[in-house]
Parts: C-alpha cells; sequence; structure tokens
C-alpha cells in the first residue's frame, strides 16, 4: 500500500526548520510493508491544506497529517480534513470534559479555542495522546470508490512519534496485508558513477519486485535492495538473488555486504589480520583520523596519526627526509611514500598511509594542480604509491582523497 | 510570488536521507522576497514525477525541481517536465560536445546513456553546472493563462547550491519585484541553550520587525537576524540595534560578529598574535585537526596535530612520561597538560592544545564516566587544565569537546 506523509505548519517552510518526523515514520510503516510515495510539506493556511489533501487522496491509500492540531487559530488540518471530504466536525462531550480535566491537573485555566481540540470529524475516532493536549484523530472512509485511511497526529517529536506507535500502527497492522520486508545495502568504492549505473542498471531493472536505490557521495556509492512481500522467505529470497548478482559485478569494488562503513571494513580486516596502522596525513588534515576513530573499539588496530601541514612537521613526525621535500616538493609521490614508511616505521604498526596533496582553494600549479594527490601505503615488503586527480572545493577534494586512501588500504589488506 | 521546491529522489523516500539542499534554497528565495508555499518529496517514478508537477502548475507561480538530472535510467525529471508540458525534448549538439569534451578532459570514457544530459526541453536554456556533468534547465513558460517559471537542477548540494546561487538567482532578480533584506548572524560557544534563552529571548521578542532564529548544535550557538524592509538602510539600522543589545548580553561567550566559524575565529586571532598552534588529541581522533584544517590558509598558523591513541603514541610523539600515564591513567587532567606541553615544546609552536578523554561508547568507569574530557592549553609561561563532562554518543560527545576545545584556544587567545 502507497502512503503519503504531510507535513503541516508554516515554520518548515522556513530556513532553519525541518520536518524529521517523517524519517521515523518512514522506517516503521516500511517496516509493514507500506511505502511511503509522497512527502509533502504545507504551512497553515486552509485552502493550500484543503489542497495538498484532495491530491493526496488522488495518489496514495494511506493519508498521514502531521501537526495542525493545536489550540490556536494556524491549527487548521482538522478543518481542512473535514472540508476536503465534505464532512462535519462535532465537538465531543468526552473530550472536552477530558481537556477540562487536564487543564485541572497542570492547575491552568484553559482558555475556550482551547476546546477546538475535541473537535472530532464525522466517522473518525480519536487516537489517544498521553503526552500533549490534541488527541490525534484515525478515519477510514471512502473516496471515488476507493477505500482511503486518515491519520491526523501531533507535529511535536515527542508526541507524534509514541501517539504513532501505539496508536496507529495497531490498527494499521490488523488493515494492511501482512507484508514481509527483507532489505540488504551493499557498499562500493571509488567506482565512476555512470559506470557503476551501468554496470548495475542491467541487472537491478530485470528484478521489477525488488526496489533498488543508488546513493553516491564523494567515492562512495551505496545500493539498498528492498522487497516486500507476503512470504518472507521469498522477499529474502529475491534480496538475495539480487545481492548476489550485483556483488559479481561490482566485484572488489565492493567493499560491504551489510551496509557497514568503509571505515568499519578497514577495521574489520585490520583485526582480521592482527595488523595495525598509523597514518601521516597532509592535505586531509586529520579527516581520515577522524573517519576511524568514529568507530567504537578502533583503538585496538588504529595506532594514530600524524597531521603533518609543515615541511618542518612532515620531517620531525614521519622522518620525511628535509632534502626529498626539496627536491621533489611537498605534494609528490615521494613524499606520500616517505611519509607512509616513515610513520609505519616509527610506531611500529603493520601499515603505513601517506597522504600529501593540494586541497585547493590555493597552492595549485600547472603541473600540480588542485585536487592533485598522492597516497602510500606502506608495509614491511614494500611500499605503494598512487596519484590522483579530485574535482570540487577543498571539502569535496578531503572527502574524495580520505576515501580513496581507506579504500587502498582495504584493498592492501584482502 | 509564490514558489514550490520539489525534490525529486526515491532514496529521499527512506527512512536515512532527507533533502537539505530546500533548507539552503528557502533562505536564497526569502531573501529576495520569494516565500515557498510548498516543498514535495517525489521518488524516480515518471508518472508520480508528472503529476507533482501538473499539481505544482496549479498552486505556484515558481517551480523549482532538484534532482533526476543525471546519466541513468533514474534520472526523469527532464523527461517528465517535457510530458507535463506537452513540449519536446532535443538533444543539444554543443552540449553532447561540451559532455565529450569534459570526458576527455578527465580520460574516462563516456558511456551513451550520459548523452540524455544533451536533452533540452523545448523552450528552456541551459544552466551551466562547473561542479558536475548535468546542467540545469530555465524554463519559463505559460500555463492555462499564467506565467510560470521552472527550473530544474542538480540535487547533489555541491552542485544544487553554486548552481542555484550563479545561474537561477540572478535571473530571478530580473523577474521579481525588488526588496531589500537586512542580516546579521551572531555566533557564541558552550553557553548553555535554555541559559540562551532566557537571556535572549526579553531582547529579541521586542524587536517584532526582525525575525530571529537560533540554532544550537553540541556548544554552537548561531542567532541570525533578518529584517526586510522597503527601505535598505531603515532595515539594516533595525538589524544593528538589536545585534549590539544581543552581543552586550551575550557578553564573552560570542566568538563571532559576522558569522565566521569558530575554527575561523581561532585561526583569526593566531594570525593577529602572529601566533602558532599545535595540537595533540586522544579522545577527538582527529576531529580538532580536520576543523582547524577545513580552513583555506590555516597552514599559515597550524603546525599540525598528531592523533596518539596508544599509550605508546602518547609518550613517543607527544613526550608524555610514561610513568605519568601509569599514575594518573591515559584520561586524566595530568596527561592533558602534558600532551598540550609535549607537543607545543616539540613542535616549536606558540600554542599546546591536549585532549583527552573518554568518547564511549566503551571505557566508562565510576570514576571517570563516558564523556569525561579533560582539555589543557599551554603557552610558554603556563598550561591551564580542565575537566568537562559531556552528554550524548560517541560522535556528540567528540563533537563537543572539539568545540570546548576551540573555544579554550579562543579563550587563551582573547
Amino acid at each position: 500500500m502507497k502512503s503519503e506523509i504531510i507535513a503541516v505548519g508554516s515554520e518548515m517552510l522556513t530556513p532553519h526548520r525541518q520536518d524529521t518526523n517523517s524519517l521515523y515514520l518512514t522506517e516503521k510503516l516500511n517496516e509493514i510493508g507500506v511505502t511511503v510515495a509522497f512527502k509533502t510539506i504545507v504551512g497553515d493556511r486552509k485552502r493550500d491544506l484543503v489542497g495538498v489533501i484532495r491530491n493526496a487522496l488522488a495518489r496514495t491509500d494511506i493519508i498521514i497529517l502531521m501537526g495542525g492540531l493545536g489550540p490556536t487559530e494556524d491549527d487548521l488540518t482538522r478543518e481542512a480534513v473535514a472540508e476536503t471530504l465534505s464532512l462535519k466536525l462535532k465537538r465531543d462531550a468526552p473530550q472536552v470534559a477530558a481537556l477540562h480535566a487536564r487543564a485541572a491537573t497542570w492547575r491552568i485555566t484553559m482558555p475556550e479555542n482551547n476546546l477546538k481540540q475535541a473537535d472530532l470529524i464525522e466517522g473518525a475516532t480519536f487516537l489517544t495522546n498521553p503526552n500533549g493536549s490534541a488527541p490525534g484523530q484515525w478515519l477510514e472512509t471512502t473516496h471515488s470508490g476507493y477505500r482511503k485511511l486518515i491519520m491526523l497526529i501531533p507535529g511535536p517529536p515527542h508526541e507524534c512519534r509514541p501517539l504513532f506507535d501505539e496508536e496507529c500502527l495497531p490498527r494499521l497492522r490488523e488493515i494492511v496485508p501482512v507484508r514481509h520486508l527483507a532489505r540488504r545495502t551493499l557498499k562500493a568504492a571509488m567506482i565512476p558513477e555512470s559506470q557503476a549505473d551501468k554496470l548495475l542498471a542491467p541487472i537491478y531493472t530485470t528484478f521489477t519486485d525488488v526496489e533498488t536505490t543508488i546513493l553516491a557521495h564523494a567515492g562512495d556509492i551505496q545500493l539498498t535492495l528492498l522487497c516486500s512481500k507476503p512470504n518472507k522467505e521469498l522477499a529474502e529470497q529475491r534480496v538475495e538473488e539480487l545481492a548476489t548478482k550485483l556483488e559479481e559485478a561490482l566485484d572488489d569494488w565492493m567493499y560491504s555486504a551489510e551496509g557497514e562503513s568503509l571505515e568499519q571494513i578497514v577495521l574489520y580486516y585490520l583485526g582480521l589480520r592482527q595488523a595495525t596502522l598509523a597514518v601521516a596525513e597532509s592535505c586531509t588534515g586529520g579527516m581520515i583520523a577522524q573517519r576511524i576513530t568514529s568507530v567504537p573499539g578502533s583503538s585496538r588496530s588504529f595506532l594514530g596519526s600524524v597531521v603533518v601541514y609543515s615541511n618542518e612537521m612532515k620531517s620531525a613526525f614521519a622522518d620525511v627526509p628535509a632534502n626529498l621535500i626539496e627536491r621533489h616538493g611537498a605534494v609528490s609521490s615521494e613524499v606520500a611514500s616517505a611519509l607512509a614508511e616513515g610513520i609505519r616505521k616509527k610506531t611500529g604498526a603493520t601499515l603505513g598511509l601517506g597522504i600529501t596533496g593540494i586541497a585547493g582553494p590555493g597552492g595549485g600549479t600547472e603541473t600540480k594542480p588542485v585536487g592533485r594527490v598522492y597516497i602510500a601505503v606502506s608495509d614491511d615488503q614494500k611500499t605503494d604509491a598512487f596519484e590522483r586527480n579530485f574535482r570540487g572545493d577543498r571539502n569535496r577534494v578531503r572527502e574524495w582523497a580520505s576515501q580513496q586512501a581507506l579504500d587502498l588500504v582495504r584493498r592492501k589488506l584482502m
């Protein structure tokens, strides 16, 4: 079944405020086999709201409206739903009493307009909200001959989420055909996006019952496979089948079959080989160390990193000979190798990683433009250095360079 | 004028991915007096996309479609706009040549499907995208007798945002009526959020013609003051008046009066004092170095950092005596001080910063729980150490700790 999540509130149309409830709801909906086909954000204008609800009725079966249930003049969700469906709003006596009781508990005098929270759409039932004064509403109706489910739930996250879990999900489970969802996330590093698509699209497009999403960011490609079936085994089997084919196609570009991050995989291989890693970073400025140490327990395999911006620090902390820097320049294959070897020997790590480059925006030359990066990986047998050219601003170049460096370490360990 | 922002991409209908470009675009649109009336998120299905575009045409004047311009089969925004408006798509010869030239520059063979990025909607013009292969498109058209503006721009933030600034905004400015906007951003570090609000709300709520937004994240508070008037001087004057009062209230918590980041301010003060900084990080794992080196030109004042996870590295790279670690533990005020002093002396920096702590989730004890962090700042006169306790997960603790460390360096330099 297809759903639409509608966030109601003018504040969410400003530059500084964003709906996040929908991510939570999406996860819960997906789990019971309901997909989210649209998300809409609309302000507190009844005309706009009515139009949005009308569109949603035309394109989805389940409509979840978040927000606009409070006591103020701007809270118009109840009115808009009633108007769209030509249903009446009726003030509910028990709910009025409940609002009075609530106000008494908190020893506050309740303004008259608070009572609009007791207005129930004809045919709807209230959904209890233990964390706020506005109850939700649950409405099953028919529109143009189709059965429609409409939920009105409060906007504040601490009201919205528990109410959805406790009141909406159990009711939804009784209505939505039982579906089982299987999911797999594959990740690959440093494969060009267009190349990935050329390789993968012919495969995943033949699996029309598995939804494949591809996300690419700075040398990282994430494929999410999602399959929903009445039969759990069948859903899992289809995801497995597709995953196996994609894994074959991605070959050694793929680093993760279960959604782990590249830094987690590098640490996993280090642990497996009982190996340790130390890093000497210049252009990435600590980004590699930061990524690795973001993983709990990284200290078991990661000895540390030196961020050696100045030539003096390259020599003092990674034993790069000053004359090597003079001869080849700080950004060179030779200095990358010396960084990798130096930090490895100095720390006694199994593997040394060295990286130097021009992140920009300044510092580029004709022979060594902004984006040029040298990366070296060293063990006690040999040191391999790689030249790369990355595009984009300072941050992008640093992200690509750290991704490439981690991937080279992964390949070394494979 | 009313606009709608449409984010295209099935990945944004999953539980783990969210559109953030629209916040950036909203800010820029608001500045020139264009309100955002609706935001819609739709997946990569042409039928859904066509419906969404049709709805947008019926309710807004300006439509911005983000995403779905790439080379893959899922990229259908061009096709959907053309279909909705019954316009033809035509492969543009100069754009085909540009794609080939681009591929040649990067020495990659271009798959045939890449050429769909050269398909131009009848009546549209291309918008140059210097950061990616897919150009945007700008289309002025008439729909049901009304003038409509449609922009197709790429989805990846580093392509979307510069393209919108450089290609869309100048064109929009020629069309929408002129308004004057004054803005100031103040930033403060390490002031508790509730204290900030108690201090500031009585001030900014009296300026009803200035919109004040407060954003708080891991020890960083950002206040944005926005005033829109027909008269430019008046708008600026009102923002100035409010800013002055807020600056007084924030006192030395405030580090930036013009929106600079904390790392930019630290580098600014270092430059002003002709001082240099070196860092020895344990629990922050390179995050401090990474933040500082994200600023172009940081190499002038930042010598480097050592990420010393193991005790051996603390001794080898920051001269921390092994018996000091034994006596007080690696996470202690004494070791933080030794890290700061050691790295300062070893590098010859004016200031040394040392940080050690327990980022979690493991490693906490009764006397030193997860979130305990020691930070020390050292110059040639003395070394000051500080104990802090931060809440949250591993990443939050690291973010708070790096923010606190940078703020202590700022205060030392003030």
